[in-house]
């Protein structure tokens, strides 16, 4: 590659990054129908054809948003497990912690994949929801590894993942980062409530 | 009131209620930037100027359904702890039950009051957050007289009320009246994990 295809490859990935960071700020703004390509062009600074250059469609955007955003909360999640040692305890504090801060770092990208997914089309939507089935699949799987081994004594084994997950998920809508606790003391709030909620005892 | 101006009186106010239900439909599918006024007109059978007749906008349709969603969620929940006795935990184990019941009840309400309320204006939002609050310090009193009764050890006796409710609204989301679980079995469950989440021993 030539410096001058070089340079150019740099610019076309970097306005990639500018068109999904100004599709999430359009989408978490005026929702996913109310938010138009133009809008979107505009926010990013270039022309409606320039963006259709990027993305086909705007739930285009929208898929690809979520399935990146979705994919790193779960690789972010499965990494912080994978330090953690046998005990189902420690697995599950370490995922909570770590789900929690990707939240705390990524609020919009929480709040569009949970308020925006309902909108897309059943096969765009069914796959996201596959995909977002494998990170609850983390917590659930800690779940049943801890009641087997006697360390939780919740007597909701299949339910207890979802309703923690949504407890999280509720952070994307009251945090602000200049309030008064820091992430840390959320991640450890949320990794404390889980605790409770499996009922280890 | 003459017979006339009596039945011209009830197909006015029926008429109201289909319009609310429609919007309440509209608003769910579609989301508040998503559906038009005309949606709305169509889905309630009538012409948009009669649409405009009951209410002058669509933010005026989506505060009237919210303002009317929260003060019946509000009253339930209020009217279930008025029946418990002195004792925190039962009184948080009512109130829990009511205000999830009254969720499973109105899912597609409870839905669009959670992820639409973000659009509407500052002052409008403002006072459905202030109504908001309202319901949610139904739990946070309970909470408070049950720490300093004894009966609650949480350490986030400030924190709890709120991410007890966000669990509760992710039921919005799964819950499906042909599921596995009855209302009361669902009930019973959040009222579970409430007193886990306080931390009653």
């Amino acid at each position: 590659m030539n410096e001058r295809s070089s340079k150019r490859r740099t610019k076309v990935l970097a306005s990639r990054e500018v068109v999904f960071a100004s599709a999430l700020q359009a989408f978490a703004e005026l929702g996913f129908h109310g938010a138009s390509m133009r809008d979107i062009a505009n926010r990013a600074g270039m022309s409606l054809s320039n963006l259709y250059n990027h993305a086909p469609s705007k739930s285009d955007l929208l898929v690809e948003l979520l399935k990146t955003a979705n994919y790193n909360h779960l690789s972010e999640t499965e990494w912080a497990v994978s330090a953690a040692g046998p005990k189902a305890v420690d697995r599950l504090e370490m995922a909570t912690r770590a789900y929690v801060n990707y939240i705390l770092q990524h609020p919009l990208e929480a709040l569009v994949a949970h308020t925006e997914l309902r909108y897309l089309d059943n096969d765009a939507r069914k796959r996201l929801v596959i995909a977002r089935d494998r990170l609850e699949a983390i917590f659930e799987n800690i779940v049943q590894e801890g009641v087997r081994a006697g360390e939780f004594h919740t007597p909701y084994p299949d339910d207890v993942a979802r309703n923690l997950l949504s407890m999280c998920a509720g952070i994307a809508e009251w945090y602000r980062p200049d309030g008064p606790m820091t992430r840390d003391q959320i991640a450890e709030q949320f990794a404390h409530y889980a605790v409770r909620l499996v009922e280890q005892h």
